[in-house]
């Protein structure tokens, strides 16, 4: 089979012949359940070298065709090896990305019907779905009507907070230069934390604000590194001071480095003073405000412009969807909207539809609504709010085991199902606690036994032990643990 | 099994229970399989009226467990009549989706190991593997070895071209910039033509461009609404005298509405004069130049900087996978990257791995590598050229039918697979022409037989065939003539 010369399946005569697509596809299935089974017995972490795969596959792609027998084959051999398993019940790096058998079928349903919803008539059930999807999961979470169709906003499925965030900041850059002028692009400026998501800095870059006019406000540990109301005030008065015009705030509920979550309700009252576009990245933590206890989160939201969550995050649904709800979606269609000869058709002169292609920055767009639907109603609201409790659970036990580890500290008090802490051994000073730190999470990410990822803050490296994944049980967190501290006792003992 | 009070899948205690994984992936292959089957059974274009879905749904998410069952059954029901079928072998309209057993594999797999692919260490093999195929394909398109990993320089896969554009125009931005000034951004000019893809003023909008500063260059029938190099140079010198500063030229190789080729070759001895960032748009053509007799529609491009097309366009690669080359990453690099510690890692930190967030505008990025790799192997080279060179000769065929009905005009020469044309019986006004196709188009689009869209170019109201769509066959051409030309009988019996 490994030979392509002579081979022609039958598939080329029509790439999408049912009984083929049906053979390969229950093939495909059997693979992934399989690997899921076998899952814990790959290293979490991929332990190849740079360069491993380009050793081992030709130079040239294939010029006949190929079996699929022969490629599963190079999927088991070449591509696993080369895997860090996002689905490992062991990983705990970054945040999650928690797949599910809901969100991956109604990944298939996208893929196989292979629409290109751009438009409402490209295909009406696509716009249609996301729109009801969305005003289902905003009601959820408790936004004001304000933020769904049911009222004057609405929602929009994209990939990533990347783009939600760009898309915001160019209709938030766009209303103030209506005001001040397009010449005056240089003054805005662009307000987050210190520990803000990197990619609120990208965005602001791309849209053209000037890179100078990004402020990172400074937090610290005794505010466990949210973003505190007064030091924006100080920074925005100064920006003021200084002729600058304050633009976008970006608050965070849930920050990568610690789960920080900024005070959303009293960074609205500043901001909305000085008319700033607030958004509300939620991408982490959003999942959460499905349940009651976690809900004061957002609190606040209401006085905020924009909301979004990472669905691919914490909410079974697989990569990719970012759910963002803005309460006013003509500002995104009046920086966002393009009316091309070759896309006019009848609906969308009527005014009547939702034409998602003008509420987002790319124009073709993927069926994703069918994810969030199927997660919705295989799980119920219900399961998911206990699905996602069962992650604080295991984040607190993992937490109280630190605790218990006096050559351990917590570094800030855990929010959700994140546990940021370090080794921290009485009288090691701080510059030598970083670099044994450091030696820890390399040690115990080269085991492949468990996969945890560090940041910096203030100064501190600290590890960051994320429970999210599907497949995680408590018991994967104890021996999460029991592995630390084997590596801990190693390190210590050389040391 | 519509209720949904008390029904508790065993799924809801392990959402990635392999058993129930694999239950439910064998029945959506088989739903999916039996669609293929069945396709022609529905209308092409959806036949719903706006807000038919709402209807249909409840107005809030389940609180408890559905089925899969229930949910297919939905699915069957409410979705299916909502989906304009991009996979029916009778859509014409836009460019086709085409999807494929190879291209929906990659998918799966790509979904199933649901990997988080931001930089190299995330996932060895999606980077490695993306690398590889971006170098395969370039090869079999002939690229320059400058535009490739062997070169100096090489290939990423985004969502969409509307994300080349911008990350492309963000770097030609910038390397402007650093030169002359980050006050200057309101100097700097975009070129396109008036056929260029509504993406390019969209993204030259998004990056902080002025409004005013996008050349839609006029192009005419004259020359098949290709851009001309003399009106280039005589938009760019009227621009030098207003002081202001030529940054960026999109040339495309099959225009949307009509499949204009723009002369690659003349257009960057232009725009390189000027010191330009040349882009060349092969969003739909640019596949077929892995054909040896269409490879000169990009002649010239090594002289070009950066050079994309739609693998899910014309490629057999289900939505979305936009390939892009550059001759210089860095470039890319120096205005998308991020460093922020919670990705801080040892292989990043060796400089000598690709961090492929630094390459686009999003941070998390799906593993697409799969789709276009499995596509090259199932197939191989010489019969995806076969499968394009079909279309092509399936779009003759059907050019020859209208050429043959002396009340049809072809508007523009046929390129590759999309035919222009519209109904122009003798004394026939343009005005009255356009309207007489804009009914015959609605009425064709209505009778759910046949899928075609229009353009206006130069006032013309024109009807496009693109044929491309993995299951059309002759028959289905002949077939959109006859739908045609009845409803055309239909129409001038009435006039």
């Amino acid at each position: 089979m490994g030979s392509n010369s002579d081979y022609n399946p039958f598939t080329m005569n029509n790439p999408l012949n049912p009984e083929e697509f049906r053979r390969q596809g229950h093939m495909i299935i059997d693979f992934l359940a399989d690997y899921y089974h076998n899952i814990q017995n790959y290293p979490v972490l991929s332990q190849v070298e740079p360069g491993y795969l380009k050793k081992n596959l030709p130079s040239f792609a294939p010029f006949g065709p190929e079996p699929i027998e022969t490629i599963l084959q190079d999927i088991k051999q070449h591509i696993i090896p080369g895997i860090t398993h996002w689905q490992s019940p062991t990983f705990f790096a970054f945040f999650p990305s928690s797949g599910s058998t809901a969100g991956f079928m109604g990944e298939m349903l996208s893929t196989g019907l292979n629409v290109v919803g751009f438009n409402w008539l490209s295909s009406p059930a696509a716009t249609e779905l996301e729109s009801t999807v969305m005003d289902w999961l905003g009601q959820e979470l408790k936004l004001p009507k304000e933020f769904l169709f049911t009222g004057q906003g609405g929602g929009v499925m994209l990939g990533t907070t990347c783009e939600a965030i760009l898309a915001t900041l160019v209709a938030a850059r766009d209303r103030k230069l209506n005001l001040i002028g397009r010449d005056k692009i240089g003054k805005l400026v662009v307000y987050g934390s210190d520990q803000t998501h990197c990619a609120v800095q990208k965005a602001a870059h791309i849209a053209g604000f000037d890179p100078k006019n990004f402020r990172a406000v400074k937090t610290s540990r005794s505010n466990s590194y949210s973003l505190q109301p007064q030091s924006l005030l100080k920074t925005v008065q100064n920006d003021l001071r200084n002729g600058l015009v304050p633009c976008f705030l970006c608050a965070t509920v849930g920050t990568t480095s610690t789960t920080a979550v900024d005070p959303v309700g009293a960074l609205c009252h500043v901001a909305k003073e000085y008319g700033m576009w607030v958004h509300i990245d939620g991408a982490y933590a959003g999942s959460a405000c499905i349940c009651p206890e976690f809900r004061s989160l957002i609190d606040g939201v209401e006085d905020a412009d924009s909301f979004s969550l990472n669905a691919h995050k914490w909410f079974l649904t697989n990569l990719d969807c970012c759910c963002l709800w803005v309460k006013d979606p003509n500002s995104l269609i009046r920086s966002l909207s393009t009316n091309p000869s070759y896309l006019h058709n009848n609906a969308s002169e009527s005014k009547g539809v939702v034409d998602y292609k003008d509420w987002q920055i790319t124009l073709s767009r993927r069926f994703r609504a069918l994810k969030v639907w199927m997660v919705l109603r295989s799980y119920g609201v219900s399961n998911l709010r206990n699905f996602l409790r069962s992650h604080v659970e295991m984040a607190k036990t993992f937490e109280e085991m630190v605790k218990k580890d006096k050559r351990f500290e917590i570094v800030v008090p855990r929010n959700l199902a994140m546990v940021c802490f370090r080794l921290k051994p009485l009288g090691v000073v701080d510059s030598d606690a970083n670099e044994m730190n450091k030696k820890l999470l390399d040690s115990v990410n080269e085991s492949g036994r468990v996969y945890m990822s560090p940041a910096m803050v203030e100064g501190m490296f600290v590890i960051r032990c994320a429970v999210g994944a599907t497949l995680t049980q408590e018991e994967h967190v104890i021996m999460a643990w029991n592995v630390l501290q084997e590596h801990a006792n190693a390190i210590l003992n050389d040391h």
